[in-house]
């Protein structure tokens, strides 16, 4: 029998579940609020609720899964399975995650952060299954990133490896989240898209979008697309700032290939073509020519895929992936 | 008897050897002029002899060196040991240095790039011999980089990954010799200094520098020593620049060490200190908490030193470095 594995994908909002296969096709699926304002204890519990519920509609004994991954927000100890902090989960401080879930369910655990996850997914499965060497950026409320070096996960030496929405790219420019300034964070991920339009309508930009409240980063493509021309001008700006994150992400690892992802996938093509011709034109030919620059393949499942194949490698190899 | 390695540094100026044993002691040195505007066979030819006069003035057997490693500047086909193109030594396109002196000799060489083997160099015997994961960064006419994670030099897919100097810090700012805006290099290397030091005395600001030709980096830090407010307010600008570079670094590759070499150097642990703080303002403190930043234990030695060990890595494990 092929063995499977489950994958957590660990949100503020929902836990969304997969029981998977060893070469990384989703034989079934399941999704359920946190519940997150409950604390901790409660999402464990929920957690393993779950897990016991995906394995039961496969008509799966959860004794029979090999092993059980979860991608959860950061910042982790993966070694240890701890999630030290998570901002989206309240009360979330130095919670043993791997060490809860497998006295609850009695299977191995282990934990990744969320964009490492998705990256690991993407190489494994999706965009990435023919490279050895890729980057993934998550673009949603924030900007996430993971790396796969000659196959293996980087991770840091204190699991601060690919913090790659919080690299520089303009120094002393607009705040960030994190404290600092100038991070590609604060200039491209879905959220920065909204606030730099919010901004310049508010300095007096002409827009479509002018006194609508709480459009999305979608609505602002949406208008571009419509013939905005403030949102059109914010788009190619964001182009230009992921380009410079890429750029600097090229010349540091040099990989076989950029994934993008997240809430900004809706964008697609034309937007991706945007940000290529702004890598070519600032990066080194010997690093841009080489690496492709691509939309996820897994979309919202890579979390999910890339945990429960982050399980895999660990019951396969016994270290981590 | 112990087994003995050359390293050969090669400069647009000078060619820099070094008779090196295994454990990274340097038992013999020799300098000379490249003569880099004779063209790449003449100065192919005066590193063959430079090899032999090292050995002769040490009194060992060219035929007892164990291998020959070789620092050039890039871009290079490490793999097939050519220069790409060196843009200090006049020529050099598609030059197949590994094979015309493992011809001349009659040893097996390696050959890497300067900055990598800088790196290599301070990994294996230098600041970071205690350490698996480090980056250094060159400081002098451009800014050159190396990165050794789990104690293997990353090249990246094409050679080009560690080109530190071309990381984007400033979106759209100051020209770069690439051909890119806001890149590293163009900010903080010991060239961008006097740059933009001589700018500011153009553009009004006075200074004990002005009116004086010629100036170099180390003036500039020597007259920001003696209490010249521009030169002051030019360094810690410096430190700043250098510290978003480092804090992106820290953010993609958490590393343990990060190690500043070159034209810099003589501006000492204070210069080193506003990094830090620098870098401790902008980073996350789970990543600038573990890592050190500190000055190159080897100088410029480093390179002849690396070299020399990359050969010798090759030489007992049959792989690249």
């Amino acid at each position: 029998m092929n063995k499977r594995y489950v994958g957590i994908d660990l949100g503020g909002t929902n836990l969304k579940l997969g029981l998977v296969t060893a070469d990384g096709k989703m034989v079934a699926r399941h999704s359920s609020p946190t519940e997150a304002d409950r604390g901790p204890s409660h999402v464990l519990g929920r957690m393993a609720d779950a897990v016991r519920d995906l394995c039961r509609s496969a008509g799966v004994d959860l004794a029979d899964v090999a092993a059980v991954g979860a991608a959860a927000p950061g910042p982790l100890d993966t070694e240890a399975g701890v999630v030290i902090f998570a901002p989206n989960l309240p009360g979330w401080r130095e919670v043993r995650l791997r060490d809860v879930l497998q006295q609850k369910l009695g299977r191995p655990v282990v934990v990744e952060n969320d964009a490492n996850a998705a990256g690991y997914g993407e190489f494994r499965c999706g965009a990435g299954r023919s490279v050895q060497n890729m980057i993934i950026l998550t673009l949603g409320t924030g900007v996430g990133g993971g790396i796969i070096l000659d196959g293996k996960m980087l991770r840091g030496v204190s699991d601060t490896g690919a913090e790659l929405g919080h690299i520089v790219i303009h120094y002393g420019g607009r705040p960030c989240a994190c404290g600092n300034r100038g991070c590609l964070e604060a200039y491209a991920s879905a959220t920065a898209v909204v606030t730099r339009t919010e901004e310049a309508i508010a300095a007096g930009d002409k827009s479509s979008l002018a006194g609508r409240k709480g459009f999305t980063c979608k609505d602002v493509f949406d208008a571009a697309d419509a013939g905005d021309a403030l949102a059109a001008r914010i788009i190619e700006e964001t182009a230009g700032y992921l380009a410079a994150g890429i750029t600097s992400l090229l010349h540091v690892l040099n990989p076989e290939m950029v994934v993008l992802t997240g809430g900004m996938m809706g964008a697609g093509e034309p937007f991706l073509d945007r940000v290529r011709q702004h890598v070519r034109q600032a990066a080194l030919e010997r690093a841009w020519s080489v690496c492709e620059i691509r939309w996820s393949a897994l979309g919202g499942d890579a979390g999910i895929l890339g945990a429960a194949l982050a399980a895999e490698a660990f019951d396969r190899t016994g270290k981590p992936a």
